[in-house]
């Protein structure tokens, strides 16, 4: 869809409602940054930038430049995302938040990860306990295995958190129906208690003391980070609470190009873990390229990286190293390979180390999570 | 209003909407049981009926058979009411609620006592700690005083109960907006996170074992029970939950005759405790009573108890004596007294006997309220 149309499509309501819950097709990041109010993301201003950051995966924030100034003065400020612990399995958007709660931790944020038992349960019918169990034996080490530091973070269950449901009613007093309404599309209960646990979840860091926080998160959780700002401004002067600034990564594609990787398709869909790398590779190997219609062509006038997915799946994920990626990028434009020699000499390569690595670190993270002290 | 005003105030909507949250003048009963698909409440069938229910104070009720029932063959049942730690008051219509489960327990039921901390906070901004407070030092022991048994009351805080926020978070998956609207009049985010926090509250003592449960209340919070009934009804499947049944009392009329004793008004208004009785003396002497317009006609004609505020007082809340109160009866229609007399005789003198007694059961139950356990 091209700017035009998206702005046709929501020329009757003129905003674009994004569906944290469903799924919505947005691919003018532009257009979202001046919709959703947000602040498109300036590299100059952070420190020690990640390579997630430079290679533009990072599109747009909120208040950014708040966390940037708490960075470079070493005061207090806050990260936190969450856990669904439903199915056992990662998306690869989820990889990038990861990266991007590394990042944040790396730069000294107070590190929040919430499991979303209750949720869970609600919404997708996993009982409390079997959440838990899932969240102790899959999802934590595997957020450990992809990059955070269990010393450094806190980890609580929605279930046994009263501060987070408490906070949650608190919170509902300050929005109206149609503010509701006009940031969700609609006011159906569960979302209403789905979208205040949530807003309990962001803002409870700040009932003992208040400071800046940031979420990072994919552009279809925009509304929560839109309410919370709400409530937080309308709770300040009963709780001193700052506004939670927001950090936005782009969608991560699904194999066949189409927007947006959702947990729901069952086709063309890359997860973590891949146990079966047979089946990895055949996979891989379906990835929409950016190759041209014959060898001759693609030999003189080089590939399209920007439209290949292989490509973006190496940048995104599975290639840290910019100079195999800046090599991957040249031999593409360059004519180099065809795409089939491509995707074997990096997509399929570093996709496997990639799930080797993290399947070396999972174990060992597996072992530690015992350990782990959670915040009641 | 007659039963075909309110027939016309409610043609448009053909439904009567009763909020549990504001004040809605609902003269008409029988309408009332026929709009919310209660049933007239059935002295024949309760085992030992209460004074109260004697006395017609109990009007309508849902599946009371079924707890009839359970009391005859001796089978588990639960009741359930709250306490709201807002001002350290109880309303006079409290006093009612708190007899039907006075009797309720005295017939065997599993009783449960909540503290609605989280809800006060939220609405009435009185912090959860402060909330706590004020239960520990007036509402439980006035429970207790007006005829609990704390040896047999289960007690918790909902700012305590993870179970009751979890189970909130299930329920609100079975309404949709649109019924939601229908019960409530409005899908206001605080009415939705309330009205689940209640369903929660309500149905949670079915998540150990399913079972009958009674919940007493005024017909305020109709739309409370009705709703829990068809969460119920739409999780027995899954967890086996009997819809709640309900016990309605009839509203406590303000002084000066008007429906509903509401906590928000601030004149003619008769609260326990009543410290100054000789403020409390002036009060009952304001208020409406059935009196003729000349004392000679008093005297011939006998005086209206039925349309007399200080009889309903007497029958309601004050002279527990079907004797007593049948002679302050046959006095007033007999013409014995004027009304200054009779209100001298009766009224003021078993309102004084009544917070006596009160004052008397509350500085007891004080000394044992630490001992209390309260469920997490």
């Amino acid at each position: 869809m091209k700017e035009s149309d998206v702005m046709k499509k929501n020329k009757k309501s003129d905003k674009v409602i994004v569906d944290p819950w469903g799924k919505s097709l947005v691919e003018d990041y532009s257009r979202l940054i001046k919709e959703f109010g947000m602040q498109p993301f300036d590299i100059e201003e952070m420190p020690s930038p990640s390579t997630q950051m430079k290679r533009g995966i990072i599109f747009g924030g909120q208040d950014l430049s708040v966390i940037a100034e708490a960075i470079k003065k070493k005061k207090k400020f806050y990260c936190l995302t969450g856990i669904m612990p439903s199915a056992e399995k990662i998306h690869l958007g989820t990889e990038a938040i990861i990266q991007q709660v590394k990042y944040f931790q790396e730069m000294g944020a107070i590190t929040y990860v919430l499991i979303a038992d209750v949720e869970s349960q609600a919404t997708r019918g996993v009982p409390i306990e079997e959440g838990k169990k899932r969240a102790m034996n899959f999802h934590i080490p595997a957020y450990i295995a992809l990059g955070l530091d269990p010393k450094k973070t806190i980890f609580y269950f929605q279930s046994e958190n009263k501060e987070v449901s408490n906070l949650a009613a608190i919170c509902a007093q300050k929005i109206t129906e149609n503010e509701f309404r006009a940031i969700y599309g609609s006011v159906h209960p569960a979302k209403v208690m789905s979208a205040f646990t949530q807003m309990g979840d962001i803002l409870h860091p700040q009932l003992k003391e208040a400071m800046p926080g940031v979420i990072p998160v994919g552009i279809d959780q925009a509304p929560h980070i839109r309410m919370s700002r709400d409530v937080a401004k309308r709770l300040r002067s009963e709780y001193g609470f700052f506004a939670p600034g927001a950090s936005y990564n782009k969608y991560t594609s699904s194999l066949d190009g189409s927007f947006k990787m959702s947990k729901n398709e069952d086709i063309g869909k890359i997860e973590i873990p891949e146990k079966d790398r047979k089946e990895l590779e055949k996979k891989l190997k379906k990835a929409l390229t950016g190759g041209r219609v014959t060898a001759e062509e693609q030999r003189e006038k080089g590939g399209e990286p920007e439209k290949c997915i292989a490509f973006e799946y190496c940048k995104n994920h599975f290639i840290k190293s910019d100079e195999v990626l800046g090599e991957m990028y040249r031999e593409c434009i360059g004519g180099k390979n065809l795409c089939g020699e491509c995707k074997q000499k990096y997509l399929v390569k570093y996709a496997n180390n990639f799930f080797d690595d993290f399947d070396e670190k999972f174990e060992k993270a597996r072992k530690i999570v015992g350990k782990i002290r959670f915040e009641q």
